[in-house]
């Protein structure tokens, strides 16, 4: 039986004389791209700049939109109204489509970034609302969103009203018993071993699940997998990964191949 | 002899508790609105509220880029080069997207924005370079700028290549005997009286003309005519336009059906 | 008995080339003005002319800090750490200083703007925290927060530690019966009526309480009235706070005489 | 005889998440330091932690203001009138007071910042309304400026008046012949490898001159150098300045021992 998976990675997240990713090496080993749309990170030459890299690379192309906080990266919730939030993500992933559009490269989903996607994640009303409307201002999307139980129960039944989720895992973050990522907080979130980090990779789409920070398995159904290109150990996972799945006959495809 | 033309005016220059313009009574007076993009003025939610004026009014909307610079509203040149200049007027008029494409709104044209619409009437080879890449991302809109002897040369010599140059001129402004814009240095630069500033329009239009501050005739070619919405004054001078204009058989057309 | 009390209100909150604010005429009915930093409003260019505002009508300065969101005015919530919010703080009351000492004004007292003030009359030990820290930084200043009898006690305490803690009421909104300000959710909220608002004011200090909107007495004991200068109704409110107070032998003198 | 000079380095340029410098290195070999304030770059968090590795390496603290502008990290010329220029210098000195009072640092110093500083070079009679206006806000500050034949006239001249230029040369810059920075458009602009800058470095010092691109002699009376902390050569550089300037017995002194 062949098995695919998606493997995305944020990207584009310098911003002016800033630089932040290795986003040249890193794109040598994933699917998918979220691309920062100049909100919490990015402008428009390293947007341009990073659709460009995906169309050399022939890989698929996501907007990525966060909070407007540059300062915090995104990564502070700002309390926003439904509705000037609705209209931020509009504005970025619209701010994406000049750039895929003069490399002729479509739009193939929308991933939310840090404080955003988490809350998101536990807002689903809001993150329907969200969807729809970028659904009706963009056309057919795909929507990534972590796994977990409510999320795997929300993407069936949106795939019947004719939305595309898809459902994420991390391989380098600790989940709790809950199935949610352990929170920053404590020193074991984040794994930087590479071939730990590979190996938790290839148990999550083999064996369909991973165990917890406190040895209880958890069941995942990941359609992406995140990897990261921040430093030299991310991007040594990200690799390693690729082998890896290369010897174990998994593909990696991106998302619209598996959605 | 039908005679018909099109009335613009900027749009949308709120952000956020800040308010500049009286939209919901200029876009009575108008046909082409041009809808700041959140780099000089703007923001998604009023991007959001401007299209759906448009949309309400019936009145065509197109891109107003300016210099990313909120705090001097955009009129004051910023020495950016050739490549960030031209990603930053991409990723602004695709931001314009999302909301043109909830409200089911085409883009009719661009139209820069004060020290970068006047930068790029004296810069002639770096308008042409701004105008085919729009033109790639975008497709076929209308590009406004400045009525001059040069500008009109250029436009008949774009025609032929495939692009629309749309020519502007100011019945609330003085020109200098060269056929320029007198600089708002001087205090006559600007009028303020509603009824004069109506007659200018109709004799621009009808004489397709008009003399300069000092009384030398010029010649103007205009597709469009620039009227203000900042206040009651302007308002009561496009008001008076469209008034004037029914009295003189002059039809207010949007730039779609004149070029 | 002679009965003292200061009024102050919210300047400075213009930027750029958008407008907000009578600053001209509220400054002639308030003896404190608090001035905005350049985070969620203002500019340097504002900030110099308020400054002179305050000279010019002696009245004294203090500094007004937000959160860091010109776009949401400063009105949403960002979770910001402790540590940032603080540097946050020193950065803005410094920004103040060379405008002050251009003009030999002294920096009175500090009052925090929208979410960043709601937030920090919830959460007593931050703001203690920011009280010592920018008290190390810029001596020894008047620090604002709304009364309730938490803050009453809280202004006890301190004084013994030598700091001074102003006490604000609100003429212009309605109490619940908690003595908290009512939500902005309800429409009872802000009250327009200038006589009404003055009539209130006058009562807040001669008896030192008002009715909730329910009708239940609250005892407040205010150092301070806020008053504001964004439109016509508000000014007239102010105009006549200082009218009824004359009439009242109320004396208005700034919080550096008061406390 | 006892030869002393000022070594000063750009820092604190830094935002949020992204890193530029490497300030904890560089802070070993130099006696002045230039902190940026929040408009072409660094945020409150990065000036607090500037202000303390000033403190903790007894390097003397000033103020590194520039444009606007963070996307263009100040390099970019902006077309601001005199006034909000002088407006936006008060309020960035301003804003760093509060992080040197914490740490019970003096200001020592003011260097504009790129673009910026090339501006006020040629600007002789905006750069005087400038420091008049920065000393009489902030007291008697030591204000950095190329040194050029011009620039030691004005320092000679301004000495009478109770102002305190320092002159500044670049060991890592080529000049061209008229004793101006050769233009970075050139390839041999800036100069990389670590000996040759630190012996430019000695000669600039020993000599009171150095060769020019061509190989012209030009006089130079430094009173203090620039270093960079960007990269490891730089880095490099800075350390065998400081090594042969210990060989050579120059004594690395900050401004304010030396004028």
């Amino acid at each position: 039986m062949e098995i695919s998976v998606d493997i995305n990675c944020d990207m584009g997240e310098s911003f002016g004389a800033y630089k932040i990713g290795r986003d040249e090496e890193i794109i040598r080993y994933i699917s998918s791209s979220n691309i920062s749309c100049g909100f919490h990170a990015s402008d428009p030459n390293v947007m341009e700049t990073t659709v460009r890299l995906c169309k050399d690379h022939s890989v698929s192309a996501g907007a990525h939109p966060g909070y407007p906080d540059l300062l915090g990266f995104g990564r502070r919730f700002i309390d926003m109204d439904q509705k000037e939030l609705i209209n931020a993500i509009l504005y970025q992933v619209g701010a994406l489509h000049g750039f895929l559009a003069i490399y002729q490269i479509p739009l193939q989903h929308v991933k939310m970034h840090g404080a955003l996607y988490n809350h998101l994640v536990k807002e689903e009303s809001l993150f329907l609302e969200i969807i729809k409307i970028v659904k009706s201002a963009f056309g057919d999307l795909i929507f990534l969103t972590l796994f977990t139980d409510r999320t795997a129960a929300l993407k069936k039944a949106l795939k019947k009203e004719g939305f595309r989720i898809a459902l994420e895992a991390f391989p380098d973050r600790n989940y709790d018993d809950n199935g949610e990522l352990l929170s920053r907080k404590y020193k074991e979130a984040v794994l930087k071993d590479p071939d730990l980090i590979a190996k938790r990779a290839v148990r999550m789409v083999k064996e369909r699940g991973i165990e917890s920070v406190s040895g209880h398995w958890l069941d995942i159904e990941a359609d992406t997998l995140c990897v990261h290109g921040d430093n030299l150990e991310s991007i040594e996972a990200a690799r390693r990964i690729k082998t890896y799945f290369e010897q174990e006959n998994i593909y990696i495809k991106p998302l619209v191949a598996l959605l």
